[in-house]
Order: structure tokens, then C-alpha cells, then sequence
């Protein structure tokens, strides 16, 4: 009975148009222009790479695009059994009317050549918006994004911030923040005036949300104006800076643009966890993990200094869904997001998403996002997460609480669309 | 089949008349008068607070209680699909022939009255313990508690020693020791001896346990008496401890607590990991939040320590219970303790008691306490682990290991109620 | 419709051959003699005493081994509930025809004979590995066993090297040392070279791995030549070594372990997270705990420096199980291995299989390994995985992705077998 019931919920999310709230697609090429694109996506190159596939056959500069996905194909049969490797199946079939359910080396060219003469039509980019029910896409710009040249209503602007908080020392990044600001900053007023330049910049275009990402050990602190002109001044002026005064800018950066989002009534994407280049001699970003060992108490004092500011917050370890569950039911301005990256499994989903339905309130919780790099993977992540939705509210919902099935669908309506649309100002 | 089986079970566990090992009962107004009773409980304001409710309005001076409800129902929408309103509304079913399946603006004056109507009924705190099948209810008495004018063979006594161990160096706390010992301490012997007055008092009482909350850094350790003294004297001259010295006091008055446990034979429950003032602007209750990073580990000293004590554990963090389930499979004075507050969620209890029932001796769990303000609550908390114990015991007993359902239904007996009755020596 | 199908693959993975590729058995006396060498296995010893059973009763010098069972027997009625005394059951009922569900201190003396009659049989060892379908088991072997006396194409030799990287400063292990390689080392060449001989020696015997067990705390890191040669100088010549010492030579004969192993192309099992003694008066082998606060990230320098081992990585604690998922997921040279101990019960062994079947590559997976003392340990213990195995192979495979039965059977033969003999290059 709960089978029937969560089939009858999921035919009616899939009728719900979606608005995804984190990508990182460009909207310039949002989407593929042939099946390397797709295989290229650092899931499928990181796990090839992992079963045996040398960096080299895939990374060798000048490689045909057609080439790589056949070297790619080769390691796939170890793959099969992954859920990123059932997203690519399911994407094929139904984008590309692939018949078979595994790619082989038998199988692959004609694939390859089907998907190329699709990625050729020249609406193919509102094809595959339209079959995979999506109307707005969230995006990840540089701080020094010019913003021009796309359509904001359907690629929403978000001002990524990973750079200025972590990486001010490189005088590229510096060169980078002059160029887009056209100032020369040097204390912590004029870099606090230098940041709210981009924001005045990213507002005007549309943005909806200011975003970074943040390694396990960071514990976001307000630093005083004399110490922040200390390390500013000294990372203006090129010196190198040793760990205590890294830490005091990054602080300083992370708060001024806190007080940003606060000013210019931006929510802010906290994506909690990652260690960066932890495996030196991975892909191209497949070097990434992470350590479990860290908590949302390091953000005890952001979350009570910034009640005005929506922190919307994605874990990368599963470990620490409970703390997000417990701090979105108790602060205000905290609301759970997504399902990310290592977390991003129906194992985990499963686990993460029953707590959240019944300890957050309904309001707070951000569904659902893909992280997507091309838009052909809408479709595929955003079904797995309303499959695994619709068997939790059927039967945590409707069987175990008696509530109709309309009911049901409005819970989870609210946490794939409605909240999306509330948390962000946007739809 | 095994749903089948779950409604045998469950039939069978809801016969079992309960003790319920941890509450905080007011002994005299143990039931509610209003329903601003049950809906001013912690779980509904803080999370109304949480979706937008200011603090104010329901924190504001000699504010009506039936204002009070209708503040906070006009936030319930949002809180509908939480566990904590799926007992609420249970409970208004059960106990005020409720007939709706939501609490709105445009039913809730109606519910109020019934409510108001049945609980003025002389015999009201009667019914609610039969109704919900309670025999015995165990408080948490503060230590200077008088545990007079009520009836210790319904209501339990139990020593909460928070405020002793953490808060000795207040100076109202000292004073209130004081008072209840008629003595005045300074010096470990003098200290202990206070402590043991307490622990004659309470058990002459008929106390069954003694009982603290503990944050998530706190490692207890036995202290030098020589170092013992230096902070006691200087913490009653009225002196400021430095963070050490603190951690000194904690450390001596935990231990000499452990010790007059095993003196008078009482039970200790630890209550492991909160962070107390988290969220600062927070409801009334509302502020505790807890970093999953604590470990057993920290208490490998004392249970060593304490062969002939009791150590009902409760955890904070799910991610806490594996080492709780293992830590209670090794030592013999570990056993397991409910399901605490952030994990008292139907989705968390399922995977506790799960691992619990596979691998922790049968007599050593103590199922599930309500950990309730007011007697109503009793009747859903319980409803709602008895029916995820129903289902664990269908599922991996009587399908996976093909138990006889009495077997099954003996083994939910036993850490329902037969343990408690063992550990606590109550019933 | 998934009962069945798990039925139908159960069927097919129940004809599968095993190798186990870890288990404490002794080849020269491979199987039990009495039911005290199943009953004595710790995990009855260590839960009866934390249940109430006096250490002295089953570790009193000279003790009968009927009289042993008979006072463990007793103890029994409280643990019939654990995972691990299902698995004697199982065990009784496959091997002795036991036909009751419960061993009492009614039924026990004839099970007792019927098994002493039945291990009496020459052909018992063979019977046992027939009966469980173990073709090969891998041993845990002190680094100066003679491997001599037994079928090493049975008994697989592993180097077991807990007692060189973490006790060389005991005189007995250096003094064994010597005598097993000839050699008196005095610095990092020497002990090299030392060590060098011991791998020469396993490998010539058949060895297919080194192992280890780790405490929670341990980083590997490499160590300089200098400051290796000063702490072998003075560990073997008896100096007592600081903990900043010992953490050096651990290290230095850690890393050194490691290099010998990619010269041998020998993988190398890392068993993560143990806590030793911490319950100081726990019975044989019952006193181990762990501390869940460890993490991946510590092995991060490890895994980088050596990309030509494989590191079958098994984690104790639960909630270490992503990490383990990502880093295999991430590093070619890591792969999943088990459910160690504390993790191996089926409520933590179904998350952490569903987690691992969905997101690591099918060939970079050890299904399962019994851990055994006593050969008739294997069957109950793998049968247990089996099941839990087809039940997620049918769920997540057949029913949520489609799969045929053929081949959700195929990727469970992969992680239980074939993996093994790839991995370990055995079979």
C-alpha cells in the first residue's frame, strides 16, 4: 500500500516546476554540446580515475572530445553500480532514447553520436529545460563576474565568496578585486567598501544569494577594526601572512560579508565541510573530501550576531545532518538545504530527509539542489530526490499519520518549490 | 505480514501499565489547567519562535493563556508536519475528543474550552494517568527540594545536580546549599559531607536516582583532595574561579556524587551533550543546542571508577548512540537510556533502538522515559516509541528470526517496563 | 514482491564459495574441541559478564570446559535478544541439529555432548569449511610465526604488525624480533632491513597481507632518518621513550611497514579506531572500546605517498562510514573492507552496504570477513551479511533501479568474492 501511495504523491511532484537554488552552470554553455561534457563531469572522471583509469587518458591536453568519452566508457563497467552512474543512464534515455540500460564499448559511439546531433539542435538548451520541468537555475559567478550576456531571469546570479574569504593573499585575486571594483584597498574600511561594491553589482543584476564554501576546521568570529587593518594592510602590501593572521582576514572577510548579505537583504548559502585537495594527484575536482569532526557550534556566534540574514546551510557529512536538523528547529535564521555531494546518495538522502520532515518546520527546509555543472543533470538528480521524498511521505506521512494524499503532496511541494521561491525572493 | 505483526505487538505493549524513569513533573500541578500548559511547553514555542513568532509575544508579562494559545496557533502551519505536533494533536484526540486532524485560527478557541473544561475536572490528574496507563512518574527534584506535600509512591524523587556541579560558584546556589544542609562548606570533607546530607534527605524521600545534564566537553576525573580544598575554600570565600579552577570543582563535586551514589545505592543518569545559551535570544528553553564531538571515552575514568554504580546513559547526538550501544555491551554499569530530546524523532529512534535491541543485553536498556512538563505528553511520547518498537520487534525478531510474537512482546515488556522497575528498584 | 526477489538472490549467494580474507584463526587448531571454544569467543564472555557474570567465574585457572558453558549458559537468557547469540543458534541448529531456539540451562548438556561428539570426528575441520563454503581463510599471524605446520593454501598467513609499531620498546617484542630476523637492529637501516626480513619470510609463505590495528589518535606521518635513528638508538637500548618518542617510532615503523608492503605488492589492511583496555576489568579480550572521533583525514599523507598499495581500510565506528564511502570513492589505492566488531550488527551493517553498493565502485569493496577465532564461526556470521546483502540487492537494484535478478546476484558475488580474490590476489 505504501508503494501505491508513494507512486500516487510522485506522479504529482513531477508536475511541480522546479527552481534550482545551487548550480554551477555557465550560463553562457549551460548546456552539453556532446557527450564528453557529460562524462566529463568530475563524478564520472574521479570514480574512473578511482577504479584504475590514469589521470592522463583523460586529462591529455588537445583530447577529441569523442575519444575521451570512448576511454571513459572502458571504466564504466565497475561503476554501474553507483547512483552518479544511474543518473547518467537515466539522462541518456531520456534525452537521448538510449534503449540499453548500461553503456558499453559496444554501445557507446552510437550513443555518443545521437546525443551530438540532439546538443546540435538550437533550442536544445530549452529542450532540456522544458523535459526536466525546470524554470530557474541558481548559479555560482565569480566575485568578478560582469553578469552580462544571459538572461537573469532564467540564470539567477549568486556571488560566490570563496575566494575573498580564503584566498586574498594571491595577488591575483587582489589584481582580480581592483579590476572589478576599481579601487586599491588597504584597511578594513576601504576593503568593507571594495566588497559592497560587488554586492551593489550582483543585486542590480538579480542575484539572490551570496555562497561560499567552507573547510571543517573554520569557525567564522567578528574581529576588531584595529586587528583587521593590521592583517589587511599587510595582505594589500603582499606580505605573506602566517596562519593566526590568515585566519583574522578570512574572519574579517566572512563577516564583512555577513553584514553585506544583512544590508542588502541577501540570504547566505553556508556549504559546511570541505577539505580541498586532500588526494594531491586527483582529476580535476576530484580531490576533495572532508572530516566529519566538525560542528555548527563553530557558527554559534554568526547565527546569533546576524538574526536578519537566512543562513540556508548544506553539510557535506551525513554525520552532521542531526546538528542541522536541531539548529534549523531552533534558530530562526537557519534553514536546512539540499542534499550535498558525498551526501548526495539515496542512502543518505533517506536518512537526512526523514529527520528534516519531522523536526524542521516546513518552511525551512530547502529541498533539494543539483550542483549541476551542465543541465542535462536536472533531470536526473532532481527524479532520484523526488523518489526518495515521495516513499518518506508516504509512508512516514500517510501510512504512519493518516494524512491524505493531498496533504502529503503540499509538504512536499512546499519543500521542493514553495520554499525555494519564500527563502530566496525569486519564482 | 510484518505490518500485521507490528498491530500484534503493538496491542500487546499498549497493555503494559508504565513507570515513566524521567520527567519534569511538578509533583504539585503535575496535570495541565490550560492549554497554554501544553502548548507554552518548550517544543511548540520554540519552534513557532523558530518559523517567525517574536519572542515577545508570547514571553510578554501577565499575558492571558488562552491569548497565548491563539499567538501560537496562528504559527502552527508551518510546525504540522513535525513530530512534536503529531503529539500534540494525538493528545488533544485522546483526551478532548478533538475531532479535527490540525490545530488552526479557525478551531483552536473551541479545543481550548473543551480543554479548559475537562482539565478543571477535580479528577483530571487521575484520568490522565490512567488514560495513558502511567503508575509511576519520576521528577527532577531540585537539590534543596523540600519533597514534601506529594505523594513519592506516584511521583519518584530523583536529585538533579546540575546546579551543584556547575554552578557552585553562584552565589544564590551556595546559599540555597546552605540552607538545605545547614551547613557551610569549605573544604573537600565539609563539601562531601553537605553533599551526603542532600543524599540522606533524598532518599529518606524515597529518591530513585540522581541525575545531571553534561555538556559535551566535560570529562569527569577524580581530583587531589589537597587541590579539592584550595578551589572549594576559594569558591565559597566567594572568589571568580579561573576556567581550570572550575573544572577542578565540577570535577570533585561530579566525583563525590559518584561516590555517595554507590553509598546510598542509587542510580546515576548521565544526560551527555548539551550546550547550554546557544541561540542567546531564544524562547524560554529554547537556547540549548549541542556539538556532536563528545565521546564515552571522556567517561572511561569514572565507569572504571564505579563498578557498583548504575549508569543510565542518555545521548544527545544520534551519532553518539553506537558508542553508547557498545560502551553499554562492555561495561556492566553502562545501560542504555531512552532517546533524549534532538533524538527523540521517530526517524532517529528507529535507528537507536534498532542497534540497541541487536546488540545491547535485554536487560539493560531502559526503553523510553517522556522526559515531560506536563502529565498529558505522557500518552503520545510513549504512543509513538511504542509503535517504532512494535515495528523493530516485528520486523528483525518476528520476520528475520522467526520469534514466536509472545517472545517479541516479552522482549518489549522487558525495556518497557521490567527494567526500569530492575534498575531503579521502583514498580 | 521484494521479500521474494531477496529470497531468490539469497538463493544464488548461498552457492557462492567464500574466502575469508580475516579472521583469528589458528591453523593448528582451526576448529572448536568443546562448546567452551565457541562459547569462551568473547563476545559471549564480555556480554554475560556485563550482564552480571563475575570475570572469575570464566577465568578461574584450570576450569572444566562443560563446567564453563554451564555457568556462561546461565547468563544467557539476557543476551538471547543479541545479534551475537543469534548467531550461535544458527551455528548449534546447522551443526548439532540443535532443534530448540533458545540454549537454557535445561538443554545444554546434551548440546554440549552432541558437540563434543561431533568435533571429536577426524574429519570435523573439513565438515565445518565444507558445511560454510570457506574454501580459503586468511590468518592473523605474529610477525614471528614460523607459518610451518599447516596448509597455507588453506590458511592464508597474514602479517599482523600491532606489536611493532606500537610496542617495541616492550623488551619481549624487540627481544622476538631479534630472533625471528637474526638481527639486533639500532637504527632506521637496520630496523628496516629487520622488518625487510619479516615480509621476505611471510611472503615466501604465501602471505597475501599486512595488518594492523589502530587507535582513534593515530596519524601516520613520515618521519625523518635522523630523528628515527635517535629513537631506535634508544628504544633498543631499553630507554624509556616520552609519548613525542613513541609517536616517532611508531610512525617511522608504520611508514616503514608501508614501503615494505608496495616492494612486496603486498596490500595493506588498516583496521581504524580501536581504544585497547579501556574497560580495565573486563574479561579476555572485552575490554576494548573506541572513541568515535577519528577520522580519514589523519591518513591523508599515507594514502598520498602510496598510490601503489591498496589499503583495505575497515572503520569501528559507525559513524566513520561515509568518510570510508568518499575516500574509496576519491583514492584508487582505498578500498571498503567489512563490518568490524562494534559496526557488525545488521542494523549498521544494512546503512553502511547500502551507502557503499551506491556510491564505490563495485571492485573496490570487501563484502565481508568473519573475524573469527573458530572456524564455526564463519557460517552464521557470513550468512548474516548475506542476507542483509540480498535484502539491499533486491530493494535498491531490482526494485528501485530495474536491475534483473542475474545482475543484482553478479554484483553481490563481486563484493563478496571476487573482490577478495582480486584484491588480495588469492583464490
Amino acid at each position: 500500500m505504501s508503494a501505491q501511495t508513494a507512486a500516487e504523491i510522485l506522479n504529482e511532484l513531477e508536475r511541480i516546476p522546479l527552481i534550482d537554488p545551487h548550480s554551477h552552470i555557465n550560463p553562457h554553455t549551460p548546456a552539453s554540446v556532446t557527450l564528453a561534457d557529460i562524462l566529463g563531469y568530475h563524478y564520472y572522471t574521479e570514480l574512473a580515475h578511482s577504479t584504475g583509469l590514469p589521470k592522463e587518458r583523460i586529462e591529455e591536453p588537445g583530447l577529441d572530445p569523442k575519444e575521451k568519452v570512448g576511454r571513459l566508457v572502458e571504466y564504466l563497467g565497475p561503476l554501474e553500480n553507483t547512483a552518479q552512474v544511474s543518473w547518467l543512464i537515466e539522462m541518456c534515455q531520456e534525452f537521448f532514447d538510449f534503449q540499453d540500460d548500461r553503456i558499453t564499448p559496444a554501445n557507446w559511439e552510437a550513443l555518443y553520436d545521437t546525443a551530438a546531433t540532439r546538443m546540435a539542435r538550437p533550442d536544445w538548451e530549452d529542450q532540456v529545460l522544458q523535459h526536466s520541468g525546470l524554470e530557474q537555475v541558481f548559479l555560482t559567478n565569480e566575485f568578478d563576474d560582469s553578469l552580462e550576456g544571459f538572461d537573469t531571469s532564467r540564470y539567477v546570479p549568486c556571488l560566490r565568496t570563496d575566494d575573498l574569504v580564503f584566498h586574498l593573499t594571491k595577488p591575483e585575486i587582489r589584481s582580480r578585486l581592483s579590476q572589478a571594483t576599481g579601487s586599491e584597498p588597504g584597511s578594513a574600511a576601504s576593503l568593507k567598501a571594495a566588497l559592497g561594491k560587488l554586492f551593489d553589482h550582483f543585486t542590480s543584476r538579480g542575484a539572490r544569494a551570496c555562497a561560499i564554501s567552507l573547510p571543517p576546521d573554520f569557525s567564522p568570529a567578528s574581529v576588531s577594526q584595529a586587528a583587521a587593518d593590521s592583517v589587511i594592510e599587510a595582505a594589500f602590501r603582499g606580505d605573506s601572512l602566517d596562519a593566526a593572521q590568515q585566519g583574522t582576514l578570512s574572519c574579517f572577510v566572512f563577516w564583512t560579508l555577513a553584514e553585506l548579505c544583512a544590508e542588502h537583504r541577501l540570504p547566505f548559502d553556508l556549504m559546511i565541510g570541505v577539505n580541498r585537495k586532500v588526494y594531491e594527484d586527483g582529476v580535476f575536482q576530484g580531490q576533495d573530501l572532508f572530516d566529519h569532526r566538525t560542528s555548527l557550534i563553530q557558527y554559534r556566534q554568526l547565527f546569533n550576531a546576524f538574526p536578519q540574514v537566512t543562513f540556508p546551510v548544506s553539510v557535506l557529512g551525513q554525520t552532521s545532518n542531526q546538528e542541522l536538523v536541531s539548529y534549523s528547529w531552533i534558530f530562526p535564521n537557519v534553514v536546512t538545504s539540499g542534499h550535498w555531494w558525498y551526501s548526495n546518495i539515496p542512502a543518505f538522502i533517506e536518512l537526512d530527509c526523514r529527520s528534516r520532515l519531522q523536526a524542521v518546520p516546513a518552511t525551512k527546509q530547502i529541498g533539494y539542489y543539483s550542483d549541476m555543472y551542465k543541465l542535462e543533470f536536472g533531470l536526473p538528480k532532481f527524479a532520484m530526490y523526488r523518489r526518495i521524498l515521495a516513499g518518506i511521505l508516504a509512508r512516514d506521512f500517510v501510512v504512519s499519520r493518516n494524512w491524505p494524499v493531498e496533504r502529503a503532496v503540499a509538504l512536499g511541494r512546499q519543500v521542493l518549490r514553495t520554499n525555494v521561491e519564500q527563502i530566496f525572493n525569486c519564482g
